[in-house]
């Protein structure tokens, strides 16, 4: 089905320059910060100083004294709104683990806000949430998940597992952790939001990912219409799966801004965005494969403890379900069995980040594997060989679930993309063997891993054509920074055969497209690219009908010819197909509707699985413990690249990301529950000296997804996947361990202790 | 046709209360001057003192010294923009009469801008506008129509005139003039304009009228997409014609927006409005009927200077043409024949005037009727019965044009009318010869009209079922305080069978509804009216298909029932439906455009005729030349009042504002061409003690228009079109004039003068 689009203008898989650039780097950009209402006030959060502790009372009166404070209020004041519901449900989530917007009984984590303070300016409401005062009782904390019980068990599988384990031939098993890191964006979140008296609607900007949904559950708990709740998109600088859910703050700032009948205005700072924004990742796997004697897999096994924070926010049990539903990879698994405990410990809530379950499961796996195949005595890559499903065995049904879908791996040839990712790094091993040789302790790494992407049921998209020619979309996808702008106008304009800059892409704008699923889970291309794509051609279709009228000629007789129809040496371009549209126009036929527009939903029952490699290169300073990463490769099947050059700034991004949480982000606490990492003097994002020396990108198209029209899969998790994987696996090279990393980060401290402590690890079999 | 709505709901046609009251009446109404964007700057416009004069030099150096002037700008910084285009070309207009934006060599009336200041803040603006010196040579001025050539010059009509007025038993000619006046409407003019770097988008607070035909205007003469401007509707204190059309302000303030990439702000004062928005009616008619011995109508022929002011704004020609196209009014004229000489003289341009060319003309013949009715020595009202078209001679094709569509009169009773007019009002007559017997000079007059309404070719309207079962319209109507958001309201409440009060109506934002012609001429009921009726009604048909799938049974078994449909004991409700229709319903099919909406045209040919009559009441002091009217009779044609209240209103709002022309409105200049009335004070408009004493209203709707199908005719205007006629009868009778008045307005002094001067006025016979 990727031959379906015509290759007329070929913009699609053209490196066009990213659309939203030209506002960006001009200084234009438009972020949450940015938006300011004429007589707005400002909210600053009292957070919890506590991890678990009893309210017994919240003074205000302090902070109601300073000159300028609005209004304070705190939990007592909402305490007839429901908790915050979950986006994505299983209906299986254990009760009384929602968080509330405000706590009027108990705080359950540091960071927790329990009151806002609202001033008149932002430096006076900072200044009296200092004076207000909670007091309060201290209750015994959990910090460590495997010291608590879990509130959630999950146990999903198939096949005999038990009876694989006990007739193979070996049997490997490790227990790695993954610590606590997240998503982290550059820009911390932030929202205006003004309520108009006069009719009653609610506007909010710093709408990101899922504004439809969001509108509609703000809606729901003030007790509103939806459709007098819109919520503005603006720029964002970074989603990451965290930014843009729907947060206390989400309410509040809206709740505030109807209260007192003016603006209400919030930035975060980086000091609560690293206590309240999602924290993500941090898991323990006790995890085991059973092989018969030529290294071929029989079984996987898994127990996963899922340290979920404080409470179950938008995402439910989402990331730790996915976790073991993804576990498998793109691996012929015959017997499956995980078994995952969630747990509550009071720490940060935590949700998705980029790649949420496959970061994780991808290096229990694949770190597994090199352990197993030293062990067996095979080699690494060998290994994979024999157990990769092959591309004759594709597709191919797993008897599993994935965010609510059946897990179908549509289209790929896994084991030619290893070979590719071996032979192209090649010289690295080479390099590897030159390093040692001079003192280094160098490794070479590789992990092979299964993504998954464009998550149904569905999206929107309008595409409109104005009078002067030029193409309007409204789509159901949000802006994150990813490039959607431009990819979707791409896909528009390579339809209707316009140049893509004469198209304009509106996103996140829950006036002008009421219906959205949003931005994540690697779908937007896929999503709202087909649905722009159906519109788009609906759109040609009617334009076609009509340039027939003009020309006189049969529909099918006319050519598609750049941006309009021909026959013979007449021709009709889209400005005037749009204006035979209009009202008025003698071209429409009684009780047609007028315009040249159409709104179309794309849906699709299961998601697409694009796949890759990763291949790390590191040279490990024994002394200071520092892992470098001068080489680094991604290979990855995208079915379709829209347009290649967002797809390597995807990947090369994604790698770098994703080595923080391999080497160097940790949110880490104390016994008592105080965060350790509340600026990024403790928090360790990389920078650009932490980056890769080189990032090398290789985008494949040869696997198009059966499952949408435009063949195409998301691309904006697969640079991360395997980070912590393949660094591992190259860091247990270059010290050469017989038994794992024991866990991530690879912290200097950590790999420290690896040097001192030998061979460290939990590898036993 | 006018029985094709349900009757089930009962809400068309229902005394509703307005919606647009909850916001006004709670002082939540969002005027041009409640817009403020941040960081907003000032305009104040430098207007000509001279009424003709050569431009020689505009010092703008003290004003650009003065420290928060931002910018001063003259006609040389617009100097590449093409003049102001006329909205409604005849294609036959003068060259070289349209009003530039800033003129640069030669201003031609008191009020002209000439120069823009802006600054940080109002005060500013305004005290360095003051310091602009505009160097100019006087020129020799044009005050009066009739020393000047015109400039433009048409003859109309049809049959033998000439024939007539030869072979008559009686002709009578009359010679009056209408006074300049206009529409003042409460708010003065107001504008916020403010372009986006970021996307070179443009929006406009403040459009009445015709939104969007302003912002093709605009964009055109910015040179800019007309996609990419957004004029926003805000509310409106009166439009009456005047306010809402493209003047040069309205170029100004978005071009300083994007120029000086600030928003700007422009709030007109009433000093200045008085001498910039629109004038209007200045016309002589000398007016002449041909009668045969029987009173009956041989023919009419009319001569009309129209003083047209400096330019030829956005109207054309079409107030003069107008008003000899209407002239003939309800009446049976074999032969009729109109000389109209437009002259432009140097005073402030003109436009409409809520019923244009109507009030004028009306006045002219009605009044000759009187005086005719008089000489021959028949009954004022015989006079009428005799020549009025009877219901059998409707419809009534007229071999003249109005606004471009051929005349033909639609449905009616005349003479009915007016013998319900008559009838109603028999004790008046008798209470005249009370006052009369006690010493008053007391009058009873009346005048038989036609208006016109409904001018298409066409209005579009959004109907758009949200999931909570609320109705939204977008309609390219706007209001003007008209009421329009409530009778739009009713019409789709009434299709759909939902309650009114669900239903939220969204005029003039041209985003939203990027079609529409707005609402003028009376056209908003009829136009935007019948397109909310029509799209409603596609709405209702998706909604029986939707509900078939939802109930399992044929479309044509369902049962309309209340806001949903049945059948036997199962229903389904709009919200279901429109959650049915929601992307990702099973009960969408595949390609299926998902929401609960449409959007439709209304087009129309002809425009509809209402007609009335209106009857006044005199009582005229000899000392004070006082005009008081204690009674006043408005009976009205409305084909189907939507909202009777609202029809009751708009015309007992048009007799009072139609007896200022009538009594007391003139805008007078002195000889150089100085306006005379720039304030209140000059200027006067009838307050609550100059109203009526009684304004009696009946509204008939015996006579549904057959153009449309909700069978309804404008009201809009029909309130004050006879008013100038009816209180000159009255006063003529009152006074005992054997010839006319003379002229409008029947102000004190002119009163006066015609009880000294005896029977003043030039009718001759």
């Amino acid at each position: 089905m990727s031959t379906a689009l015509p290759q007329r203008t070929g913009v699609v898989g053209a490196r066009v320059r990213r659309h939203e650039d030209d506002r960006l780097l001009r200084g234009l950009g438009r972020f949450a910060d940015d938006v300011d209402r004429l007589g707005q006030v400002h909210v600053r959060f009292v957070r919890s100083t506590a991890a678990r502790a009893e309210i017994t009372g919240i003074d205000t009166s302090a902070a109601r004294a300073v000159p300028g404070v609005v209004a304070v209020v705190t939990g007592h004041d909402l305490a007839d709104l429901p908790p915050i519901p979950i986006r994505l449900p299983r209906g299986d989530e254990p009760d009384g683990c929602l968080q509330r917007v405000l706590p009027t009984d108990e705080v359950r984590y540091v960071g927790e806000p329990v009151a806002a303070v609202v001033a008149e300016d932002p430096y006076t409401a900072e200044d009296a949430a200092e004076l207000v005062v909670v007091q309060h009782r201290e209750l015994p904390v959990v910090v460590d998940a495997s010291h608590a019980a879990p509130v959630s068990t999950l146990d999903v599988g198939y096949g005999d597992v038990d009876a694989a384990f006990a007739a193979a031939a070996h049997v490997v098993e490790i227990d790695v952790e993954i610590g606590r890191h997240a998503a982290v964006p550059l820009e911390p979140r932030g929202l205006v939001a003004e309520h108009s008296e006069a009719d009653g609607t609610l506007q909010v900007w710093g709408a990101t990912k899922v504004p439809v949904f969001n509108r509609d559950v703000l809606a729901r708990m003030l007790g509103m219409p939806a459709e007098r709740v819109r919520l503005h998109a603006v720029d964002a600088g970074g989603g990451f799966g965290a930014r843009g859910e729907f947060y206390p703050e989400d309410l509040l700032v809206p709740w505030l801004a109807r209260r007192l009948r003016r603006p209400v205005k919030w930035t975060e700072d980086r000091a609560e965005s690293l206590v309240a924004l999602n924290h993500s990742r941090q898991q323990r796997h006790r995890v085991a494969a059973a092989f018969d004697a030529d290294a071929r897999l029989l079984a996987l096994r898994d127990h996963v403890v899922h340290d979920n924070g404080a409470y179950l926010r938008t995402h439910g049990l989402l990331v730790p379900e996915l976790t073991v539903g993804m576990l498998p990879g793109p691996y012929r698994v015959p017997a499956y069995r995980a078994r995952l405990d969630v747990v509550l410990t009071n720490k940060t809530p935590c949700g998705t980040y980029r790649a949420p379950g496959r970061y994780e499961g991808t290096f229990a796996r694949e770190h597994l594997f090199d352990v197993a195949a030293d062990r067996i005595g095979v080699d690494r890559a060998e290994l994979r060989r024999r157990n990769l499903l092959r591309a004759d065995e594709i597709p191919h049904v797993r008897p599993l679930r994935a965010l609510g879908t059946d897990v179908v791996l549509d289209a790929g040839d896994y084991p030619a993309l290893l070979e590719t990712a071996l032979e192209r790094t090649r010289g690295w091993r080479e390099e590897v063997a030159r390093l040692r040789a001079r003192g280094h302790h160098a490794g070479y790494g590789f992990a092979v891993f299964l993504e998954k992407s464009g998550l149904g049921p569905h999206e929107t998209a309008d595409v409109i054509v104005e009078r002067s020619g030029r193409v309007r979309v409204h789509s159901g996808g949000t802006s994150l920074g990813q490039g959607i702008e431009t990819v979707l106008a791409q896909i528009a304009a390579e339809r209707l055969g316009v140049d893509h800059t004469r198209v304009d892409v509106v996103n996140g704008d829950t006036e002008l497209q009421p219906h959205g699923l949003g931005s994540w889970a690697s779908r937007s291309t896929v999503l709202a690219g087909n649905a722009v794509d159906l519109a788009a051609t609906a759109v040609l279709d009617r334009a076609r009908a009509v340039a027939a009228r003009l020309l006189g000629a049969p529909p099918d007789l006319l050519d598609h010819d750049g941006d309009g129809f021909a026959v013979g040496d007449r021709r009709v371009g889209l400005a005037e197909l749009a204006a035979a549209c209009a009202p008025g126009s003698p071209h429409l036929t009684a009780g047609e509707e007028p315009g040249l527009r159409a709104r179309r939903v794309f849906e699709v029952d299961h998601m697409t699985y694009p796949y890759g490699v990763h291949v790390a290169l590191v040279d490990v300073d024994p002394g200071t413990g520092r892992v470098a990463v001068p080489r680094y490769l991604v290979a990855y099947e995208v079915g379709r690249a829209i347009n290649p050059a967002l797809v390597e700034g995807q990947l090369v991004g994604g790698v770098t990301q994703g080595l923080g949480g391999a080497v160097y982000e940790r949110f880490h606490y104390d016994a008592q529950g105080q965060p350790q990492a509340t600026t990024f003097l403790d928090y360790l994002v990389p920078t650009a000296a932490e980056a890769p020396g080189l990032v090398d990108v290789v985008v494949t198209e040869d696997a198009p997804s059966p499952d949408n029209p435009l063949g195409t899969k998301g691309a904006g998790e697969g640079g991360i996947t395997a980070v912590g994987a393949a660094v591992a696996n190259a860091v247990r090279d270059a010290l050469g361990l017989t038994g794992d990393v024991g866990r991530l980060p690879l912290s200097p401290s950590r790999v420290h202790g690896l040097f001192q402590h030998g061979m460290g690890g939990t590898a036993c079999g």
